[in-house]
């Protein structure tokens, strides 16, 4: 059976590891009749020009709009702003603007005052990533099996959402919508707190007196280098996300504080019944984890494994 | 050519994750002439038996360590103390007694003290491990390419030593040799630190007002199931070791402490210029621990990912 693509013309504005996994995955799933990518350095442009993923590579983000059904901003947070500034004046009247930014409230606040009326806003986070960036990072199966949220402003076109959600279920993504404040909310605590737990910690890693750099790198197998993936995570997007998600980080940040106070408190006291019984609770939220498909049940995350040759007779 | 087996008899105390993958690599590799086990509870005895990975499984700690040439403790630090007690009066006079806990003085300080001088102290902490326990949870491939801290005691049979060390390489680690005390400072920050954070964040998740458990599992791929993994390793073990190695950690937490105090000051006054400096230095550690072959450079630690049918034309 042959259907019509979603969108007749997709303009991705930003190239970087989820810009360039939607170009991926959009073009394999035949989600568009034309795919029309920009980014801001001209360095970035040339090369997805030449990894050939899309039908064509404008210079300008307006040039980018122009036309299209769907404009996706696939750029750090606090250039959203700007950019919607920038497309306006071109954008199609019944035009699809919509972000992946991780954080929704101040997206919304910045975007939604520059675009005209006739186009429609639905913001967008799909909740996916790698610890890579730029444009050879993207690859088409980043978003199957995970979440994309929506959170389009009250008064938005449900068919406009629908179109949308469309989008991300071929791209493999299960979509839900929420609010930009819950949403806010939720990525602090499963998102935002963490990156910068583990930016702090590999950071203190690297700043000890007693212990050098090389031995903390060698014997990092002991749970350390876990924390070094996020931290490894675009800086100019994580800078973008703190400022932007400033309230609901620290709203966090305030109760990971109290109750690392509660176990540093059991280990001083050498209260070892109120750290089993912690220990012994968090083993539940993974199992959970693994139980929705969320994350994968192979030991160390799946992580290779060499083999060793049978010792010679 | 055919090389006699290291040892003759090798007694494994404990059959979880790290003395199942012993005992599984040993054999393969053909270490020893005799494989003896014990665990603490009949269950898992009984499990190891129908595992059929040594030769022998035994009711008593005694009764394992009598006549071997190796005795390995694979038991939470906390119980090493009773066991080398327990052991004492039945190891032959030459025997080497080692162990595989995360914390070394304590260790030093419990055993020590009830070994026969004619035995050789070396004990030992393999950095590798997952987040499974248990008989079952063991492979033979945990160690290779991981390092293994062997710290004897001053005036140690340097042969007893390379034995130990012999045993190791042939299970594929790399060996070094430091004190307890550096031991326990170096485990503290790469492995003893990321584990009580990681088991903090994910109690502070499982606790929330605003957002529910159910909310944390789905979008968990942001970055907090990372963290789970190792939420999730041995409640017991983990209990043990922030219990013996209480002053190493409650320093390197004190270190971390202020540098999350900083980091959330630059979020609070709205400081990108601090935010962006410090996670582009924490990339650096990243590819630092990738380049000596201590993580995995496949995105996402290498998870493996679904593929998306192609769309049906």
């Amino acid at each position: 059976m042959s259907t019509a693509p979603l969108f007749e013309r997709v303009a991705l504005i930003g190239f970087g590891l989820i810009g360039g996994s939607i170009a991926r995955a959009a073009r394999e799933q035949g989600l568009a009749n034309e795919i029309v990518a920009t980014a801001r350095s001209a360095k970035t442009r040339a090369r997805i020009q030449e990894l050939g993923l899309v039908d064509r590579v404008v210079d300008s983000n307006a040039e980018a709009a122009k036309g299209a059904d769907l404009v996706i901003l696939c750029i750090p947070v606090g250039a959203c702003g700007t950019v919607a500034q920038e497309i306006a004046a071109d954008l199609r009247p019944d035009a699809i603007v919509s972000d992946v930014g991780s954080v929704k409230a101040a997206v919304v606040r910045d975007m939604a005052p520059h675009l005209p009326g006739s186009a429609h806003f639905v913001p967008a986070h799909p909740v996916a990533g790698t610890e890579h960036s730029g444009p050879d990072s993207g690859f088409a199966e980043l978003f199957i099996n995970r979440w994309c949220i929506l959170t389009p402003p009250e008064g938005t076109d449900p068919k406009a959402v629908d179109r949308l959600r469309a989008f991300w279920a071929a791209l493999g993504a299960k979509v839900e919508i929420m609010t930009p404040d819950h949403h806010d909310l939720v990525l602090a605590i499963t998102s935002h707190l963490p990156h910068l737990i583990a930016y702090t910690i590999v950071g203190t890693a690297d700043e000890l007196g007693q212990v050098t750099s090389s031995e903390v790198m060698k014997f990092s197998a002991g749970g350390f280098r876990d924390f070094t993936r996020i931290a490894a995570s675009d800086p100019i997007m994580w800078r973008d996300v703190f400022l932007a998600n400033k309230d609901a980080v620290l709203e966090m940040l305030g109760t990971f504080n109290e109750d690392l106070s509660k176990l540093t408190r059991a280990i001083r006291r050498g209260d070892g019944e109120a750290l089993f019984e912690h220990f012994t609770r968090t083993r539940a939220i993974r199992r959970g984890i693994v139980e929705i498909g969320q994350d994968s049940a192979a030991p160390d995350f799946g992580r290779p494994h060499a083999h060793l040759e049978k010792k010679p007779e």
